[in-house]
């Protein structure tokens, strides 16, 4: 297990330290709980709050969208495990500005159930909560069955638009409508090409062999739709940019945003030449793409591989991209 | 090899193709050869220009550090191989507004050779260069022999203080003043986890077994000055912080910028551990801390592992640092 780390159990509690002494400008902890991280500005009074979270290990996801026109707050969870709904709660309490509080976050069981129970919860101490899950991952489930569809790097989209909402000071209901509407206009799909160790297990979550590839592979291992001979970039391109502009039928005169996102041990190079073939796909479809991104946007520790993801976009969605963001891992 | 890529031979030019296509924004190839990427504003009138350049294969560095407040050049080599000294003349004459051109790139024998041979051709054309070669790398040489040191990841600091002195319209000179005085307030050290693969080749450029290290690893896999057993993150780092603590004869009073930057495949979360215990470290020794970075600053393609580097700061650099900045991968 090649990783920089001490005691295995005191990963996520270090890795938080770390952060919190080279972000206080930006990042605070709540004083009820560690594992919620906040806005370093809190309160924002009259603002909505925009809740976030799940497990450790996907950095920037989650906690690494708290900031300025992002989130306002993120329950920490163990490596790839759900935070409680103790700390999902301390973190509506925390976020909570007196215009309610949205919870955004990716599709995944634990998650659900912790978040429903938080906002249960919540709504009983009156703050009134919304929640958009995201499942932007098609290669998880069919199109009849998207809401089963997981949660991956997507959820970036969804963040950044809805924290743009939050901060121009739209309401809890406007701020939920943007969210769910940059949801539904995002698709994703991945390929690995090596697994993930998690600390405490020390062995690979997975095995696959060097020269093959998993297509569709979920950012905690989760099998995909094609197991194969390690394929060309621009063959593996191919394969995931086509099921996302089907399952989001793109076509002439279409406007999208795209994210090219590392899984951990993947080089920006070959993130770029990703991109460099998604722009020649999606140019001969004739749709045009406003908003690039390339980079680690959530990761599953140092797996290898990438993934691919697009944003139907509108004039709404569009100018909220552009609006003024920072967190210690994102700058707009 | 694990690598999302086609022809190898490309991989160098599909990287710029989808960098071109990703950044027209910010980057521009120049008219005469598309291996010289400069800054998509120019020509920059009356300001210094700052050429760099150097292998592929290290992302952010070199030419992710073309952009405002930054280089205003960069010549981009084949995988972890000089660029030509006709490159680093193009790129020259790129960045020239009239106010001179200053090298900054990292010590190694072919990058030297080559902007030696750049400068006095340009020099012939009229225009005045200075040259300053970072060389921080504390595990490449002792103290006595200094100059023969590597540059690595610490070379970040000296554009940054170079290009924010640059746009603020120092001349020539007080721009490769700031430079190399940054320069030599600045020293890294690395640890290397895992080899990095070049596309071309195929196969690991050394072999690190499971469970080893190696302490003082260059960014293209130079012997380091120790190799053992893999030690817990804190026992690495004070390795690192101990070895660049002393060279730079840090002690109380003194403030500095660090960076920790992770070499490819090693995850945030840990180089946030890794950062942690700098903190504790430089705490100890009773120097402040005012600039942290943690990130991919200066990677070696898949290479896991990662690097600290330490700038010692005076109230001008802390400026220079706080100064906008703005590059594909960069912005302040």
């Amino acid at each position: 297990m090649q990783k920089l780390i001490n005691d295995p159990e005191r990963f996520v509690d270090e890795m938080l330290d770390g952060l919190l002494l080279a972000h206080p400008d930006l990042l605070k902890a709540s004083p009820a709980d560690r594992r919620v991280l906040v806005r370093a500005d809190l309160p924002t009074p009259g603002r909505v709050g925009i809740v976030t979270g799940g497990g450790s290990g996907h950095l920037p996801v989650f906690l690494g969208y708290v900031g300025t026109g992002l989130c306002t707050a993120a329950a920490v969870g163990n490596v790839f495990s759900s935070p409680s709904s103790a700390q999902f709660l301390e973190a509506t309490r925390a976020a909570n500005g007196g215009a309610g509080v949205l919870y955004l976050y990716g599709n995944y069981g634990g998650d659900v159930l912790n978040v429903d129970l938080a906002a249960d919860a919540a709504e009983d101490e009156g703050i009134p909560t919304r929640s958009v899950v995201v499942s932007d991952d098609v290669a998880a489930a069919p199109p009849e069955r998207a809401d089963d569809r997981r949660g991956v790097a997507g959820l970036f989209f969804a963040y950044k638009c809805a924290g743009a909402a939050a901060e121009r000071g739209d309401s809890l209901d406007e701020v939920a409508k943007i969210a769910g509407t940059a949801a539904e206009a995002t698709r994703s799909m991945g390929v690995g090409l090596s697994a993930a160790i998690l600390p405490t297990v020390g062995r690979p979550t997975f095995e696959l062999q060097s020269g093959e590839m998993e297509i569709g592979i979920g950012i905690h291992g989760e099998p995909g739709v094609h197991r194969g001979p390690l394929e060309p970039a621009d063959a593996v391109t191919e394969r995931l940019v086509g099921a996302i502009a089907e399952d989001l039928q793109l076509g002439t005169g279409d406007r999208v945003a795209v994210l090219v996102n590392g899984l951990g041990a993947t080089p920006r190079e070959e993130l770029y030449i990703v991109y460099r073939h998604t722009r020649h796909i999606l140019d001969g479809l004739g749709v045009t793409v406003e908003h690039p991104y390339i980079g680690e946007y959530a990761t599953s520790l140092e797996m290898a591989g990438a993934s691919v993801s697009i944003m139907r976009l509108d004039a709404d969605l569009a100018e909220l991209l552009d609006a003024p963001a920072r967190s210690p891992f994102f700058q707009r």
